[in-house]
């Protein structure tokens, strides 16, 4: 007999019908045992009056996985308006062991460092397994928003020669007697694939060797990177960026009961100094802090409506050595930052596309080692530009979590390696 | 003024038009130029009779960046059916450096070696160029088929404490001064989260320290991974994989100019033992050698009219720890390969799903160190299973590369860890 899934019980009222799934919770009354029983897509009622199935249900504790067959019925006060009555129930498994916190709370209490470390089955709460659902959507909807505008999808090496942006917090790989590093993003393969397609994103793992143990860093994340060519400068980038992130939300808006944000036409954009200005702050801040972040936020809700806010044209002095400066204030940059409710969520923006430009910026021993992504420029690239978002921090703004170890899978830190 | 892409020229006869792209040819007859323009879509001709402009294209060497406007007029011996007339041509950037070969000739004559060091100027070429359209292409195809089958995307970690499947060819990383290594397969991973999602796939990069420098191996590849639990046994996870096969190879008929295999509703299969028998091979060989494979693939092909042949069953002694023994023959497995045109491509099967057959499947050092894992089985799993399809050797056999580097972005091996 076909398996019925959990959510579509009540369409089968009156049938025969065969479940599978967790014992998510048992109720021993006297007179009446009742089974909750949970798949992927939701709970079950299973109401027990036999006493041969009732003792066999006592054996079989929270989180063993049973199979039941019986006959759906009308209840309105069961999930879904259907129950399971006269089952047939028996074991797919070994009775589970119990679980070192009751899955069937409404929340978990157990501590976040006990959570993580038996997270196999932690992640079957509801509460924790949303966010993955949520980041599965959000990925989605990136995807489908950059292939409707003909970007290719790339999958670039994690172990490199040389330290993608700086030197430091790079991962040392013994690679066949030789000193790699695990990449820290794929810039440098991201700006070389437009050379090829124009126009390509990646989904995959960047690695940081983050020494600071906050709610905010992981040793390695999920980045969501693009790039494209034939650009006029940083805001052909930025139109990209809010159709993905628009993506993105409408994916996770389709897909899960998280309440999303709306993403304007056009996301109010500031520069920089005008931020600064604005701000009262001192002219000469190479950089915002996540105050002045947040009151930006504040006011792009309060002027704007909006929950986004870019800020454009960032010190060069702050950023990466591919920057490509802004061609009317010297000083400042062709790039710009995405903050989602006072937060930065993605940088972005146009890179140097002239290999002069790379030789003025790199020393020589840089122009040696980076010779394969110099390569790109010297044999013609138009101008271009990208951005990165972070996979995890996106989804921990979106569901409200408040360490992105939360809704991270397995995460890696300074202090956690397992599971 | 709007950018046209090349392969839409032709739908803008008499217009004034503004292409972009690369000088990818440029002829200098006596009375007349032409520009051979590349873009991401294909080839635009320009045809340039005025001096000026003729002598700036004579500075303008091959991969150059160029923007031209000019008037679209029909010629039936151009390419696409329209060329650009009375044209006006700027650099995007500056003149490209000769490139290292001739991107411009039909077949790249340089050698392998050669190609891979210059890759960000070799990939341009569209020989090299559609292994990565095809791979983009497979990549959606497998996405969408399981994401039609309820199954969630994840993401899990590259960096672990202990080798997943065996001690060997595992990379050592330094993490924070302990030691870890790259992953090997996310297999330990999407085997918990069929504890959470029931159907989980993940595409990603998986590291082997390989010490064979061969046409087959390389040190990091990318790796679609599927995992589905509440199976009876191995021909539910083969049937779809079976559909996963499909939905790539439909894909890329549909997004490339490659030819492609017919994939059969019912996947012919064979059981070990009687392929043995069938090949007259001695009826204690523990695997099959790739001359055997080549034979059952040949008899695939002749008596089923099949590109496509699993093979069950394979002897427990060659198959990893986790793997479910068949249940009605001792020594053998509950898993399979499936054989493209004679050559294993993917590899699978039920795994193991009680805790008691892990714990005796291990022994004491291992069940310390894999807690995190065991804690999926210690806390209910359904039977399940999974396969692992290696993207950069599906593509191979596609696109008829004999060598796995000649479609693969940037590969790492032993000698290569650059660009």
């Amino acid at each position: 007999m076909r398996r019925v899934l959990a959510a579509r019980l009540s369409t089968h009222d009156g049938e025969t019908v065969h479940l599978a799934g967790w014992v998510h919770r048992r109720r021993l009354l006297k007179s009446v045992a009742f089974l909750i029983l949970r798949d992927a897509t939701g709970l079950a009622q299973v109401v027990v009056t036999d006493p041969n199935t009732r003792s066999a249900l006592e054996e079989f504790g929270e989180e063993s996985v049973v199979s039941v067959t019986g006959r759906a019925l009308a209840n309105p006060t069961a999930p879904g308006g259907v129950e399971v009555v006269d089952p047939e129930i028996s074991l797919l498994s070994e009775p589970a062991e119990p679980p070192p916190f009751d899955l069937y709370r409404p929340s978990l209490t157990a501590s976040l460092p006990m959570l993580l470390d038996h997270a196999a089955v932690a992640l079957r709460h509801p509460r924790l397994r949303v966010a993955h659902e949520v980041a599965a959507a959000a990925v989605a909807g990136f995807r489908a928003a950059l292939d409707a505008q003909g970007f290719v999808e790339v999958h670039t090496p994690k172990i490199v020669a040389s330290a993608t942006e700086s030197g430091a917090n790079v991962f040392a790989i013994d690679y066949f007697g030789r000193s790699a590093y695990l990449a820290q993003s794929p810039q440098f393969y991201k700006q070389m694939m437009v050379g090829v397609f124009e126009r390509v994103y990646e989904v995959g793992p960047v690695f940081r060797a983050e020494p600071h143990d906050t709610a905010r860093h992981l040793a390695q994340y999920t980045s969501l990177d693009a790039e494209l060519g034939f650009i006029d400068d940083h805001r052909d980038v930025m139109a990209v960026l809010r159709d993905a992130v628009a993506g993105m939300v409408s994916s996770v808006a389709a897909r899960s009961s998280v309440a999303v944000p709306e993403v304007p036409d056009e996301i109010p954009a500031l520069h920089f100094t005008d931020a600064l200005s604005m701000l009262d702050a001192p002219a000469d801040e190479p950089d915002l802090s996540p105050d002045y972040e947040r009151r930006l936020g504040e006011w792009a809700r309060r002027e704007h409506g909006s929950d986004f806010l870019f800020v454009t044209g960032y010190p060069m002095v702050k950023r990466p050595f591919y920057t490509h400066p802004s061609p009317d204030r010297p000083g400042f940059s062709n790039s710009f930052d995405l903050l989602f409710r006072g937060q930065e969520l993605v940088t972005g923006g146009q890179r140097l596309h002239r290999y002069s430009d790379y030789v003025a910026a790199l020393g020589d021993a840089d122009l040696g080692q980076f010779a394969g992504y110099l390569d790109a420029f010297r044999y013609g690239m138009p101008p271009h530009g990208g951005f990165a978002i972070g996979l995890e921090r996106f989804v921990a703004r979106l569901v409200g979590a408040a360490n992105v170890r939360e809704v991270t899978l397995f995460p890696r830190d300074l202090n956690r390696l397992t599971p």
